[in-house]
């Protein structure tokens, strides 16, 4: 019989997490009942928004449980079970990762190609994170040709793909922000028309002399400084699409909210908060669009790979650090 | 040849604005050159907008100048002058209160029939204030029939015309904050189904208590603690129409803003700054809507009078500190 170890949660971070949060823990390779499969996971997903289901608190997602095996998405092949014409050898997108061997329903697996595009990509540029850039630039901002995008966060996963997608759909001028001059070079070699290291200086400065003209469409990863710079920086009928608030998921204390909110009114700004959950409308468009950019080499996605399940957790904090170029994700 | 009285910003405000900041100024009645007219104002509107006004800032309307007449909306008779089918003894609503006789260009001069409803009333429901109340609620924050509507400063002209109109259109439930107990019963008696004073507690309490279910519509005149205190209430996919920040004109110090914002995200909030100007468009059908609700006696308005051209800057500090119930108007 084969092991199969997983990740659990020993216990809820007060702050920043670290790796005591963590817990290797070994188990046996399930065996699948009617209707189910077993997965050995290739790849799984580390993502920001993990940071707030590791507290104890209601959100748009239910909390972790202490003690049980985190969750989150995952790609892999059937190994064990068929149902729902889904068999063997089949490879499956689903939401059971931070472990090697994945039970579970066979309608919540979504098989995938994976002679189409890297079996990775579908965590990333071909999947919710892609999604996320997508709708978010283009549903949730309504971006325009022309207009001036802002993205904070730029060289992660969402923000490389928000500021290439900005490009290709006509975007007057792309601005980034990240936390490493590696970074910003990066962003360069992406096709952004400007970058920036926030560690320079006041955020507001630097995006002033990135987008002398006023920023249209922010996209915000990051929340706190950036947001505020950026509200300072809108043109009239601006609209930000709030996708995260990484610079504020590990504060112990609720942060400095932007100051300068009463600039909404005036400027009649609009400022949205989203979930990719809510747009799978999108997803036929989504999918075609990327792929035709993939297929014709106008589209690049960076992934950092961590090896082994055991690595998992630190994976995460480095996530959380802006260790990643672009996707973070686990090899398992 | 008579004197025409009117009153100047005699030094910009630091903090809350006091009787030095203003100057009575005593003038010639003017005399209308070709195109021209001479209007005795009868009402003139004292307004929120106007404190941002006074600040040295580069806002969406431009600072006033000092030692020169303040201006603002302003009702009265035409007393001199002919032009565009405009003549003596007509009623106009203008842009040039603060005075009690306005020299104007008869295009920015609109004709309005003073049989229909008191003069006073184009300054208030029938004007910009009502129009305010109208788009704010229904275009900005798009209120649909059984939604829970939420109004800070609702004993105020704004906010005591979206209370009423939600519950004209629909709404599930009305709930407004006001900052005395004898607002709190007039808001009672307006139709709202709950309503509570500021003062009492914590507003994030209050609400809670007067909206259990949550509150779809929030129809922000305040900011600061009771954007948060809404930020904190509102139910999925949420919508605030962003008016006016009371709260904070008079702050010297940028104010704290909603430390709960990044809630925006989880729950797929939007937060939506708005000014009236830009909403033209719902002129006419605001017009029909609200004059066959007065006619029917299913809408009030409260003006709070003040009498007298010396007394206008009395009257504007009293609208800061909100002793106003209603519109607050000063008669010239």
């Amino acid at each position: 019989m084969s092991t199969n170890r997983e990740i659990h949660l020993a216990s809820r971070p007060q702050g920043w997490p670290t790796a005591d949060n963590f817990r290797l823990v070994s188990t046996e390779v399930p065996t699948p009942g009617p209707g189910q499969l077993v997965v050995r996971n290739q790849f799984i997903s580390v993502d920001p928004y993990m940071r707030g289901r590791m507290n104890d608190a209601t959100s748009y997602v239910p909390p972790f449980a202490l003690d049980a095996p985190l969750d989150g998405g995952a790609i892999g092949e059937v190994v064990a079970g068929e149902a729902n014409g889904i068999t063997v050898g089949d490879t499956v997108l689903h939401g059971l990762g931070w472990r090697e061997y994945a039970l579970l329903d066979a309608r919540a697996a979504r098989p995938v190609d994976p002679t189409v595009a890297p079996v990775s990509a579908y965590l990333g540029v071909l999947g919710m994170t892609g999604l996320t850039a997508y709708a978010g630039l283009l549903e949730v901002a309504a971006m325009k040709p022309g207009d001036t995008v802002f993205v904070s966060g730029a060289a992660g996963a969402v923000g490389s793909m928000v500021g290439q997608i900005a490009k290709l759909r006509g975007a007057g001028r792309v601005v980034g922000s990240a936390g490493s001059k590696a970074k910003v070079q990066r962003l360069a070699a992406l096709g952004f028309d400007a970058a920036f290291d926030y560690h320079d200086g006041p955020v507001r400065d630097a995006l002033k002399a990135a987008a002398p003209d006023g920023v249209d469409v922010y996209f915000d990863n990051v929340g706190g400084e950036h947001l505020e710079a950026a509200i300072a920086a809108m043109n009239l009928h601006g609209r930000a699409a709030i996708c995260g608030m990484i610079a504020q998921y590990n504060a112990d204390q609720p942060p400095a909210a932007p100051r300068n909110l009463a600039l909404v009114i005036g400027k009649r700004l609009t400022l949205r908060g989203f979930l990719v959950g809510d747009h799978g409308n999108l997803r036929g468009q989504f999918v075609t669009e990327v792929a035709g950019w993939l297929r014709e080499g106008k589209l690049s996605y960076d992934e950092t790979v961590v090896d082994g399940i055991e690595n998992a957790p630190a994976a995460f904090l480095g996530l959380m650090r802006g260790e990643n170029l672009g996707k973070m994700l686990v090899r398992v």
